[in-house]
């Protein structure tokens, strides 16, 4: 494998060569920018042979180099061995990071390539002011890679499905309505969407172009009076089809989008998000026309959840759990009398998702990490590593579905035999903190900064942080990773917060991560609700969907207030009686047992 | 009185005639945007006889303005009676803000009239902004009502006195040296340093023109080599003259200023603060020189109390304690028995303070608040209203003082008599978010926005809010209200939070405040610490410098978790062995038995 990777480095090199390019950069992306690929982008993977999900890769004549995080050092290390690619260990103390090493090696007057559409504006334009001292030349506007990549494969093409009302909640009118109040009132005149699911919501349709994430390749360029979507014709069903000249849409081929912004007649500003338009796309834009910045009215729009959803999803997280309770039982029922590996046991629990009635997809692989696994946020099990799992110790399943009615998430740590005090002490601190969050009552007007701590603080109380936020927004048939809302406690001067709006859904997900020993997480999605409204303003809380019993056995009440046990005690007694519709006689009678309230 | 205003409205407005102006506006402020201001500065009283700590009066051809907010509005009517000044309530539903009035009140090329030295350079460059369509021209560079104010008390002139390094624990140059690091890092060559508290901590000096702040009216000029002090020769004593030479500090007349600024030889750019710089000045740079924005590296450097500054501050704290201890033994003693009212009752407080060696003023005029007049936040008792106060309800009790080694900011509320268990239901909840939140443990780079909802959450639970921050920094022999730290809970897109950094002086104040009824403040005073580090980065937590019982008459332990009530327990405990020595046999034996502990 290894020379294989030279050869196509030499390939590329030599193209490179050809086309004046000093130094040529590959991230991991798509042209939206999500946050998994399609096999189609993974030309890092095709030239450096590193799998990870984040890494870029930097070729120059003579270096090549590949920057990673901390999850992958290890792995990237063993995929490098012999490729002549150099790892750079991100964030650690003495490593440059990318524009950093541009700068100390790229001669004045030289030029960087890349394919434009990959970067992102708000990278692209970073990477422009941290080079300018340097007069370096940017080539983005070709994919230098393609051609050199045999075999490589075609974009993804799937049909989309069109959303009903009963589903969607929302007519694609009514929607369209607000964003151009919004771009109105931003004083623009037209809107470059090219963020996957915020044109699906947008649209009312879903696709299936990004594993987990029901999303179809496109783009919208929205004026105040048409809508112009650009999409593989493969992917137009006659219903769409139908439903998109119902609704005004001009469809155009995936692949004109860049002709049509260079012809397009501009008569006033186009608002663009630069986090999320790619480079390429944007450069055409502000030569043609004004761009004024800001973030996709959509963005906001989708996050709030309208009651159609919210009552679909009360229902798909009921079923959803009871899945992930049947998955518990099963575990705690078989561990140590018949063989279950992480991967099996994901398996099983997968299984059981793909019985549920509206069952579309995962909303994301599953973790199953037992014991130390656990302590790796992001475990990933492969047949060969899969660890057995013993009637010892500990299981985190991190795992959820996408339902016709709602995406799910929820992550439960199961004990599965002996466990330490001290493990017990965490396990109950993490509980006490997602209950205590989950209790919040606050003003109208907070936002994820001001709550993060009634999750975090019985772990800061014994010097523990998790390295994470506490929680992100959900999708609705969507990404399981939605802005702009977020439960995070860290500042930088110039960051956004996002207020906590009635309808917005967001997972609540503390954890412990104790290297080579164990791992916590408990996480249930919450949804914000109106409360009562006096003259101290408006108050708000949370109500939960997610209904699956905290594992007692890792429970010890010594770590926990009153108030505390009274709360784990209701929330138990509401899994129970929400939950056992869907479960079998002997499920049920397990789930009675272990939702029983904790003595005070 | 009206008439006399009238007749001073009709000098002005003649004068404004004369000198092609259209509208004037007298905002409440010195030339350094102090909190408190001086009589020579009451410009705004003089001409409408609104007493106010805060309102804004606007006079045209023939309408006249006053703007204040909700505190004022019955004492703003009453004193404008007969004036023919309208009273503008701030942001009271429908009614216009000033730049709005004027907006919609002025004509096209008009000009309006102020004195530059009184506005802020950041509400100036507001007002340009939001005037701009209206073409009209800013008269600022002149102090119109002068000459109309007959017997205008002159500037405040009194001599400065120089710390020495025992109490200030930093010398000047290292100061100045640490400011200068900031210029150059932000690539400036000047620094034009306007802020008062930030001078007098520069220096090292404390002056007496402001009530309750130790600060001397000056302004500084530092380049990278130089410093130029422009203050008031009568304020310059021998021994502060002696120590500005070896300081290399160069003194010119405090008039000077604008002729400096206006002659200097500019090199580089000049690094301003645009929130306390005055428009009149800053107008003059700005034509002269490159001005640079940010905030005063003065001010964080000042928020950081050094070794010396913190282990003074802890003597007077304590003794400080003390006498508010001495106070409310008095009080509950003597209540219902002797004549005492909401004045008398401030006055034995400030007697007791000034008792304390190193007393030099109060910190602020002592709030002395009965039964329901605690429900202004801000209330202050005058002569005629005064309240007696009986053996009844509580009395809230807001004082400090400044003292060489610190200054000192309190507040109890004191049970007099019979209460309803509803106010003890919320005292009791008061006193719990104000254990919380000093009972912090938690990461470095937390600001007060990640841990305010620890102090105001149980506050929150019951639907009830304090409609103002908890906390704010203190200065040390200066401002009893200091930046750039605070803990508030409200987000506002581009606002800036500051880092909590070990060593910054922070109140800790939740409230209860129920119009007609009652009021509720508990304040402590607490000090970032640096707790432990481990992999999981820097913990800090609060040390406690205030040590005054909290009220158990007015304490439900119905509303505690038993963490709060041994808090509690805990913090009465050091109450007592902490202040015990500066007690009387008598107040002792008190104090035992207010600070025992209470049941679980």
């Amino acid at each position: 494998m290894a020379q294989g990777i030279q050869r196509r480095l030499a390939a590329l090199r030599s193209k490179m060569a050809e086309k004046k390019i000093d130094y040529y950069m590959i991230p991991t992306s798509d042209f939206h920018g999500s946050e998994s690929v399609d096999d189609h982008f993974k030309v890092r993977e095709y030239f450096s042979n590193f799998t990870g999900s984040n890494g870029t890769l930097v070729i120059g004549a003579e270096t090549a180099g590949l920057w990673t995080d901390g999850r992958y050092f290890i792995q990237a290390e063993k995929e490098l061995a012999g490729t002549g690619i150099t790892l750079f260990r991100m964030f650690e103390e003495g490593v440059p990071d990318i524009p950093e090493f541009l700068q100390s090696n790229m001669g004045d007057g030289q030029t960087l390539g890349f394919d434009g559409r990959v970067v992102s504006t708000k990278e692209g334009k970073s990477l422009e002011e941290k080079l300018k001292d340097r007069n370096i030349r940017f080539a983005y506007a070709e994919d230098v890679a393609d051609g050199l990549w045999e075999e490589r494969p075609d974009l993804p093409k799937h049909e989309v499905m069109v959303l009903s009302e009963e589903i969607s909640g929302q007519s694609m009118q009514e929607k369209l309505r607000a964003v151009r109040a919004a771009m109105k009132a931003a004083g623009t005149e037209y809107l470059m969407l090219s963020k996957l699911d915020d044109l699906m919501w947008l649209i009312n349709i879903r696709g299936k172009d990004v594993a987990c994430n029901p999303v179809a390749l496109s783009y919208g360029f929205i004026t105040l009076h048409e809508f112009y979507l650009f999409i593989q014709q493969e992917e137009v069903t006659e219903e769409f089809a139908r439903y998109a000249k119902d609704n005004l849409i001009e469809i155009r081929d995936y692949e004109e989008v860049t002709d049509f912004l260079q012809r397009y007649d501009y008569k006033g500003r186009v608002f663009v998000d630069e986090g999320n338009l790619n480079y390429a796309l944007y450069k055409i834009l502000t030569q043609r026309a004004e761009c004024q910045a800001g973030d996709n009215p959509t963005e906001s729009l989708k996050a709030v959840k309208n009651q159609t959803e919210l009552s679909h999803m009360e229902k798909v997280y009921l079923k959803d759990s009871a899945a992930v309770i049947k998955f518990i039982y099963w575990l705690k029922k078989n561990v140590g009398r018949e063989e279950i590996t992480e991967l099996s046991a994901a398996e099983y629990m997968d299984g059981l998702r793909r019985e549920i009635d509206g069952f579309l997809d995962l909303s994301f692989p599953t973790i199953s990490a037992y014991k130390e696994n656990a302590a790796m946020m992001h475990y990933d099990a492969s047949p060969e590593s899969a660890k057995k799992i013993e009637a010892l110790g500990m299981l985190l399943l991190d795992s959820g579905g996408q339902y016709m009615g709602g995406t799910t998430d929820v992550t439960r740590t199961i004990v599965l035999g002996e466990i330490d005090p001290e493990i017990k002490k965490h396990f109950t601190k993490v509980a006490v903190g997602m209950l205590q969050l989950t209790a919040a009552k606050f003003l109208y007007g907070c936002t994820g900064r001001n709550l993060d701590i009634l999750a975090r603080q019985p772990l800061w109380d014994i010097g523990i942080d998790y390295k994470c936020g506490t929680g992100h927004g959900i999708g609705y048939i969507l990404n399981v990773h939605e802005g702009p809302q977020g439960i995070r406690w860290r500042y930088a001067p110039g960051m956004k917060d996002a207020v906590l709006e009635e309808g917005m859904v967001i997972s609540n997900e503390p954890g412990v991560y104790i290297e080579g020993s164990h791992g916590i997480r408990t996480e249930n999605i919450i949804v914000v609700r109106k409360g009562e409204k006096n003259t101290d303003g408006q108050f708000m809380y949370f109500d939960t969907l997610t209904f699956v019993p905290i594992d007692r056995d890792a429970i010890d009440t010594a770590y926990m207030q009153p108030a505390d046990i009274e709360r784990l005690n209701r929330y138990h007694e509401e899994v129970y009686t929400r939950t056992k519709e869907y479960l079998t006689e002997e499920e049920k009678e397990w789930l009675k047992e272990v939702t029983k309230p904790l003595k005070i």
